[in-house]
């Protein structure tokens, strides 16, 4: 059964593990330094399809069909999948997996949605109740700058702090007690907002919630950074990241620049694909670094503890240009080894 | 623990209960037959705020903070909030509970949410490890008319089948193994898509999926309606009730029609206040209705076994446009008396 850790982490004992997890992705990422690790990568943006949302459901559902396809399994076996996006009202989410059959529980959680499914997937298996939880999330370049910036056709400058919406889906299926990587703990955030209003510094909007999430979780496990192999957080790029790691250390007095990385870092080249910016963003970011590169090297023993912590900018695609500030929120999971 | 019950439900031996609840709602539905029920009633929908939106904001904001007040607690003491709404980015949800400071997960359902966020409440307090859970949820008429139909300016003509989407907000507190309302089952819907395309008739988009989780919940649980005081759709309204009624019947032999009652008929006159076309939708409905006259007709004993039943419209502001079909989904909880 969970049980509480301190006042935020929820410990899972029984270890719900992977039993298999899928990446799949656009060109760009592609051709980023993880490429060769997704299950498949799309040539085309449009995924053969006439809308970018569109697009993007079928690259979810690829993505979804898939892990459960290398775990085995038939959908019809699945109990639940959790699964979100960041399209208004869940769209590639809920066209992509509409026909899949499983139920459904949507969750929302914009770019940390990857570790918030995944904390509830692990969280519904550990209850003996679940047998096999797929937990899943997208996100696509255009599908997103459509919606929260401008519509390509426009050919809006990009800012230095902008980041790239990763076209990409990633999925796992968690079930109780196996797999070679394990969610040994999770933590559900709580809201941080520290008044940025710019929609393209998402880094800086977001990086006070994975601050405040890793705090908490060391806190309640009474561990430091040097417990963890890597500290994972989803998708802050280059300026959040930089941000995250001063204000450990200012307003925590904890030093992660020796374990962390960033999913929005690791899935471009930024000095090579100039035009990702401060890196790699969007729900599908995490999703697909988390189910691709990170399963694979926990899974081989290459990485033993890796807290990934999903970071999502709260706007909404009109809160900004109604002069809202930008509140942000960070989910952990704890993925261990076997 | 949670434990399975046949295919799709979950029994909570506990049977986790609801400590405090409140209903915040619109002049409208302040004006309608359940008008004394509510706690609050906002005489202006801007609810003093500048845009629709922050309006809804507000709303839910108020729900939710009345509801955790009535239970007795301070936001501190409560382990986490399940929430989510209409909205793009479900931001009345985001910029609702900003400042309140509980951990939240978001969830995902569309109109069906007041049913998933009490779901995943009482799922989450079943184990043992949460102390109190809220679930709310909102919507509001001018920011889903903006979202999915038409700015309020354009004055466009409602056809007979169109509802109206209820500006209300509905939240609960949920303990372990006390309260007098109490939640004893729980059931997970799959995404049910019979084509319908026209978003101005939600009810029968959603009638398949509230047919397709009632006949999995009798069925699994070997009940039959008249084990029920009643079953309890969240947003029919009265095309898509008389459709479920039918289907019911043809497609699984089951007649509901003793023991059905919708709360898009429940919220307002339909006689009496003919701007409200086939009757009530939007999250806050049901959340509305249920948060205020069924919790109440339980604890007074009056109803001692509610299958509440919430449907939701998986349709996207942009879906329709491109004449995409809407996906329905419809999630259920098992309220009884203490």
């Amino acid at each position: 059964m969970p049980e509480r850790v301190g006042r935020y982490t929820l410990n899972l004992p029984s270890r719900p593990g992977v039993i298999g997890y899928a990446a799949v992705v656009g060109k760009n990422e592609g051709e980023g330094p993880l490429g060769e690790e997704f299950d498949y990568i799309y040539q085309n943006a449009s995924a053969g399809e006439d809308s970018w949302e569109k697009a993007e459901s079928v690259i979810h559902s690829n993505a979804v069909t898939r892990a459960i396809s290398k775990a085995g399994l038939s959908p019809e076996q699945c109990d639940i999948i959790f699964a979100g996006d960041l399209l208004s009202q869940c769209s590639g989410t809920c066209f992509g997996v509409r026909d899949i059959g499983i139920p459904l529980m949507g969750v929302y959680g914009a770019c940390s949605t990857m570790s918030l499914s995944l904390a509830a997937a692990a969280f519904s298996t550990e209850t003996g109740c679940v047998n096999a939880a797929v937990a899943s999330t997208s996100s696509h370049f255009c599908s997103a700058e459509k919606q929260f910036r401008m519509p390509l056709e426009y050919g809006g400058q990009r800012t230095p702090t902008a980041q790239w919406t990763a076209t990409a889906a990633g999925a796992a299926v968690i079930a109780p007690s196996k797999g070679k990587v394990r969610i040994e703990k999770i933590i559900i955030g709580r809201i941080q907002d520290y008044g940025i209003k710019d929609p393209n510094n998402m880094g800086a909007a977001m990086a006070p919630a994975a601050c405040r999430t890793i705090a908490d979780f060391l806190s309640d496990t009474n561990t430091s950074p040097s417990d963890y192999d890597l500290i994972l957080t989803g998708d802050l790029g280059a300026v959040g990241s930089k941000l995250l790691i001063e204000l450990m250390q200012k307003q925590e007095n904890i030093d992660i620049s020796a374990v962390h990385n960033d999913c929005g870092l690791m899935i471009y080249d930024l000095k090579k694909q100039k035009q990702v910016g401060a890196g790699g963003s969007g729900c599908g970011c995490s999703g697909a670094v988390v189910c691709s590169n990170i399963m694979r090297r926990i899974e081989n023993g290459e990485l033993k503890k890796v807290l990934f912590i999903g970071t999502g900018a709260l706007l909404s695609n009109i809160s900004s240009l109604q002069s809202e500030t930008i509140p942000a929120i960070a989910h952990g999971v704890l993925l261990t080894g076997e």
